[in-house]
């Protein structure tokens, strides 16, 4: 058992935070309140590598682990949380276009994505398909040319401004084995937008809804195989729910950073308030449940990289347990900067909107329950 | 003991009810996102009398309790938490210039503050005096023709859209004696308004700061007597923290009553999400605490009335708990929107937005605490 | 709306304090450690009205309110938290005996309870029907000569040691309508007691369970008519709801007076631990929370009292939060008295014990959530 | 970074886990209820190594980490927690002594320390040094023969039936650089043992205070030099913390293995209560909670082990977090059980009273706060 990162993990996070600070955190404020996607800063981070983080080697990305990203982005989100967000989303498209698309697929997508020259949104969540994701009615018929996509999207990250779409639809019965997944170009004649949708926060990644009205599409678009896209999309989620979690640590430990010197800085009844021993309590405990949520997302990381068969149960209890002390965090930040947390001139509103659908998002924080409880109750969870 | 309203109660109630649901809900959405003050509609409040509900009825005021204006003011709020929020500090002033103005301030101003004609700022908070309301620096110096203002205020509602401004300062020595209030027009020469602040949320008010450079005033400004100020601003603050609670109070019963529709009409898994019983058992806890929070909230604007010794020990508890339930409450109500409260289509995100200063205004919670635990560890709290 | 004590629940409640004092708080460190049952010090609270309180005046009962009765057993478990627990069951006994006995056995049994010569039991969990009270099997078969009963009971207070048993059996179909009250004779043939319970707390009142084998009860036993038990057992619970949370209220409002005196007296690092800010904090809100649970418990009292439709839900709503916050204060208050909080030479840890059972009996804190989620999913509560 | 047992550890966690399994969960109840000191378990014990986990192989212990040990203890822990908190303890003795004791202690004590022929008790706390042990005032006078102890400690565990105490005492001026620690027989002329406290749990080991009037000891029985024992305490101190926070996790875990088995057995309303969804969301937190809390252990272990420059401030946050949930998740597991939870015939009412001490010994969770926050306002915490 060892809890250090070893040399290339450090290094990594240097970068990361090197990047957050210069190149992310001057321009969160601006991306946020004008809802700015910043599609050039994406390159940059592409030319870092964080867009292929673990794109297998073989095909040009940087092939690490899980717990490697999770390293790397929880730097990142220390500079702008929905930003982060969105590469993470970006790096599922890329991870499953590299591991499960065709020769073609692959060489129309794969350097592009890589590099942020395209950009990717992930298709599945239908209007009535929130948290049960088996029951999609997107549909993909076989036709001579290829499938034609017909149905609806909702809450597409990037969506109406990102070139390419991996699509969860059904070609087959219902239930998870008749979903498949698709790779398919933005632009492909039948692909509608629904409006930029106003939300609390994530607000440097835009979000629409699709809709799909007779969509032709080829054939290679297919990853994997027919009846494979549930497969995909639980793996997907599994990383993915690790990734949201990072994000909420990265940006409640930013949050905790700014308080705690915000704490030594102001005044009240003629001291710091730090000396407030009430305040330093609360930041105690700030500081213990960030620390416990960081190692609950790290475990579930290394079981995820070691195929460990209850990785998706410490998947779920990550999810869980890190975007709610996430939330917890950023709330009590801002409580502590008083008036101050309040106004956007300074960050803390932001962290504690951007966090908080970190609760909703990747299966809400009552479905994490649902999946941790069923397996409780059948197999129980290897605990040592 | 008897917990039931009378009569006059339940029509006031009613009549609330009614504007908060035909002119303050159907507009809320817009004042927030386009961050509008929205005078005339307080105009149409001023009428209904809800801009002078404690002003005493002999100076044309509707005469009432504060237990009545908190059952009004929760009614209101359902409607919009911000405007009404603004409405309880406007009455605050025009209380205070009707029970300590002189009579040429009560002529000049009452009139027009109570029929919402003329709106009104409370100027306490300083950049440096947040919760530490006795050091305050702004001062009024005695001059010939009046007094001469000069200093600063912070986070003023209204400020630079309203016509009268309430401002506590210094004419004295260091310390709560040697603060006294006064009433002053709010265009005078030598106000300067700072920029409207950006908020999370209370956007249907605009929040500025004030500087004050030589303002000359007439001695007829001042309200009471030279030092009395911050026995003014005490007074005030039981009151406006009931008043702030009410609103948290008022805002998550909204939302509670949402949360419980949606979750009839919302379907996942084949079946209404209301018939998940962990969600059933978030909503009952969500009406138990809320039920308790008005209670409170209830409790000490009796005390209050009663003039009951402890009356400032019971609202800084009504304040803390209310306020802290009714977040929660917001908070809650919008996890089990999903997605859905997170975007603005939905009041969800907005009722979590807006509550969430109020654990911070009118004392923060922590100086709740403060003030209940030294009463706790003085004299006690009688407790039948 | 009115939040004040009258005149009477005033001279009430100090009878209560003093008999409280006088009576059972001298004795609860013993009647705890060597499980001693009070019969005397009951007799002497009988003596003093306290086993009649809301029996009817006409029967010879105080013919109080169960607002009435709440202000004084809180008083009352201020002293011991166990026994006054016991007569709160025991005041359910002589009131359902009271209201839907038969004359011969309101002649036989009644003014034996309201003196406390005999203590009685209240016979209703079974094995297999805990939360599920409607699906009891104990049988009661109607014969020549009255009611044949057959069956268990467990977790009977005071069982073993008490003179009288209302007992809920089965005389008709499955479901509720199938149940019918008894009041029986504690010593009847074929009424065997199981060994007394080592129990966590509440030990001032035995535990045992009771078998019935063919015991023969006249038909006189019968309270009301046949299929009626399950309508008095739902009345009888609603007002045990309200009594067990006044017990937590009580004991708690005890552990909280020991504490504030205790942080006041007890020095650590050269000061009295009271000047600690954030120990002041924890006490704050303890004081908030138990003022709100409260009167969480007189609103639903008082709905009770005024027959209101949703009387019920208001009395599972003060159950739940009562207990709940009951416990978290004693809990709290044992962790300010750090180690001497741990034994038995303070009455801290006995505080813990004994309300630590709140949150199970008279229906479970779960159960209480699905009764008041139900309601609010149906027609709603009445909030105003 | 790795979060996987090694061979070595997962044998001896086997070995422990049957020693539970064996000795310990079979006995516990009784020795709970009788406030038997199990010694000849504990010499069983002594014979597997357990007496001697961290002491130095040179010495004839096992040498191992700190974090090896959290894994046994963690097992021995779901066998009886207040046993193996006692051991816990013991090892605290054996390995002062066998770390900084002279040749002639080690050669007295060491042996019969390890075998569990002798066990051991740590003398730090007293009656007005109990967070603050900086200013105790037990005194030890050098003179011609050695040195005399004056003074009293309390809350001493084993203290009336152990062989050998470890006792910090002053031989210099105020404050943590005049302690000393030293090794003394318990039998020693002058040394007198208080009555056996009464506790609410840990039953199973018996707490006295002692008594030391002139009591004279060899020069040889000093651990380390004059004015170490402080140090030496800190550093007992740190892993104290872990090894009590330890017992908490594995009582935890025995709870949470206990519950999930009855929820699948008990039903109510015609099914097992594990069908209950929000009882299978309490089951998902409890597990989640407690997977961060070991995670925390681990984590602070391992820092310990590695001599990291903060390992006392993970120390501290592990022993909050960990000793918090433990109690939080033995309390719920309680309730799952409902009236069965609340009587000795099951083990749950036994792991919440015993797990309740751990929130306040080995410095009380408020001082783990005060020692986190000192750390974070000063030099930080290093996060990665």
């Amino acid at each position: 058992m060892d809890f250090e990162l070893n040399e290339d993990q450090s290094a990594f996070a240097d970068t990361a935070a090197q990047f957050a600070r210069e190149r992310l955190a001057p321009n969160a404020e601006e991306w946020d309140q004008k809802q700015i996607f910043p599609t050039d800063v994406l390159k940059e981070a592409g030319e870092l590598g964080f867009l292929s983080l673990y794109t297998p080697e073989e095909e040009g990305g940087l092939g690490l682990s899980r717990l490697d990203a999770s390293i790397i982005f929880e730097q990142l989100a220390m500079g702008c949380t929905s930003t982060t967000a969105f590469m993470t989303i970006h790096n599922m498209v890329t991870w499953m276009v590299a591991s499960f698309g065709s020769d073609s697929a692959k060489q129309t997508y794969l350097d592009k994505l890589m590099t942020g020259a395209w950009l990717g949104s992930y298709c599945l969540t239908e209007p009535n398909a929130g948290s049960d994701a088996a029951s999609l009615t997107t549909s993909a018929k076989r036709v001579e040319d290829g499938y034609l996509l017909n149905g609806a999207k909702v809450f597409i990250s990037g969506a109406g401004e990102t070139q390419v779409l991996v699509v969860m639809a059904r070609t087959g019965d219902k239930g998870p084995k008749g979903i498949s997944a698709f790779v398919v170009p933005a632009d492909v004649k039948g692909i509608e937008y629904g409006r930029k949708e106003p939300k609390m926060g994530w607000n440097s990644q835009p979000t629409r809804s699709i809709s799909f009205d007779n969509v032709l599409i080829p054939k290679e678009s297919l990853l994997g195989e027919e009846g494979q896209g549930f497969i995909f999309a639980m793996k997907g989620l599994d990383g993915g729910r690790i990734n949201i979690a990072t994000c909420s640590v990265g940006t409640a430990q930013q949050a905790l950073n700014h308080a705690t010197e915000y704490l030594k800085e102001r005044k009240q009844f003629g001291q710091p308030i730090a000396q407030f021993q009430a305040l330093q309590f609360k930041l105690a405990d700030m500081a213990t449940e960030l620390v416990a949520a960081r190692q609950m997302v790290r475990l579930a990381a290394s079981k995820l990289d070691n195929g460990s068969p209850d990785a998706s149960t410490y998947c779920a209890m990550a999810k869980r347990f890190a975007t709610d002390v996430g939330f917890k965090v950023c709330d009590q930040a801002l409580q502590l900067y008083g008036g101050y947390g309040y106004i956007k001139e300074y960050p803390m509103e932001r962290y504690f909107r951007d966090v908080r659908v970190h609760q909703i998002l990747e299966g809400t924080n009552e479905i994490m329950r649902v999946i941790i409880a069923r397996r409780l109750l059948a197999e129980g969870i290897d605990i040592l």
